[in-house]
């Protein structure tokens, strides 16, 4: 992506939306301008990153929000080709996870305080609740978005990696995770391939994520619309064209297509997060 | 906060490592500098909106990556001041839930897929699974993140509230949440009183965090430091000096101390999503 060449509001909405109903351009900037141009990277070409990337990626990720200032969350960055390969094996034979520059695997880390407390003598029994898990599992997210954010706007392409989760004690032996530590998803981050450059993926309307005071549950209509708009992007960029009521129901139908991660619960146990 | 007097790169990251070990400055830009500026913003004053700004949040919000485009997120949006005193009433009466001009309530929300498939005549059995809360939850934090800090980029200032999950069930009640809907946590969002504006607050050292290739437990040293790190930035703010350690402790130590979300496994089971 090239900063300079990022739409003007009313075409990145356009886009942003696609063939549903946008809003009318509202206050702007270009840090605005660069959320609504993100696309999930799935190709990419070798080449260098910039000298400090990882660092300056950190800190921007550490100055997000943190519940009670915990900081619950670890990244382990993986740049080594053998190593990355190991990880898109565990997760799913995903080819970008093995052909980005960088893959970072964000953890939920609760090591640091079992560790602290091992030092001082001290119990830390909420340790086991879910409410610890959940805090860390969103410190992970609220980082790890400012991170992907970071790294577009210095020109380079992301991606999520959930799948991550499927095999989450392999890749916690991968990684050396001490117990209470836990993989919550990946981050892929390199050159975009070119040549395979991806358009905006258009998200539901407005109305249906947005409620005022009181969540209005009425959005068969809209949603029934956004089928279209998804099915009119699907054919425009000749990928999939399937509707968003189809895709839901793929992922959700059977726990078993959700390729290990129907026994997350169990695998977070056996890495020390009870969620009690 | 001002953009144009956002700090340059050395200056931000000796602010967002206090006293303790920063990185070398990398690349940079605006957006980055924005990031490393964030502070929570917990005193406000009235003054009104922008105009389109809400939509213009959402839309960036939206642009963010969601698990798989099932986009199982939705936001209320509260301005009424009555209602903004009612929910600050049940997150813990944090007065800037009631002050700040817009209080956003980031919702996990399955009731959107369960309302498709109970039209289609479909069932979806992993809606029960701990995997679709978790992603769920995660694509609350990934739009939320790009919406603080798009306020942020306007001006504006932010708070994440997690003590909206202290009663859930009283808050799925108070915004009408259907079934497979809970509250994940909230966000402030308004103008910040001139008078009270806090001090950037140090984050622990990158060695802590950041881990290459395998995770590195030994971290005694640099965790020590950072108590004395947060000590210092306590004094020079007048705001409590309590060291990491301590604070860690005093979160963790009793599940009571968490003023209700010890209980959040069985809150979320009565909202619909029984973590399976």
């Amino acid at each position: 992506m090239t900063l300079d060449a990022l739409p003007p509001p009313q075409e990145a909405l356009a886009a942003r939306y696609g063939a549903g109903p946008a809003p009318a351009p509202g206050p702007w900037n270009e840090t605005i301008a660069l959320m609504l141009a993100h696309r999930s990277v799935r190709a990419y070409v070798p080449g260098p990153l910039p000298e400090g990337l990882l660092e300056t990626l950190l800190a921007a990720g550490q100055s997000a929000a943190t519940s009670s200032n915990m900081q619950s969350w670890s990244v382990v960055a993986v740049a080594d080709p053998a190593q990355k390969a190991r990880l898109a094996a565990l997760s799913q034979d995903q080819a970008y996870v093995r052909d980005c520059a960088l893959f970072l695997c964000f953890v939920a880390d609760t090591s640091r305080a079992r560790r602290l407390a091992a030092r001082e003598g001290l119990e830390l029994p909420s340790l086991a609740c879910l409410e610890t898990f959940l805090t860390a599992a969103t410190d992970c997210a609220f980082a790890a978005q400012n991170m992907a954010l970071a790294a577009e706007s210095l020109g380079l392409g992301c991606c999520y990696i959930g799948a991550l989760r499927n095999r989450p004690e392999a890749v916690a032996a991968e990684l050396g995770l001490p117990e209470g530590a836990a993989p919550v998803f990946g981050l892929c981050i390199g050159h975009e391939d070119p040549a395979r450059i991806t358009a905006v993926k258009p998200r539901l309307p407005q109305s249906v994520v947005l409620h005022h005071g009181r969540y209005d549950a009425d959005d068969a209509d809209a949603v029934a619309a956004y089928d279209a708009t998804l099915a009119a992007h699907g054919h425009g960029t000749g990928r999939s064209s399937k509707a968003w009521a189809a895709r839901v129901h793929d992922r959700l139908s059977n726990p078993a297509y959700l390729n290990g991660r129907e026994r997350l619960r169990e695998a977070l146990g056996a890495l020390g997060f009870p969620l009690r």
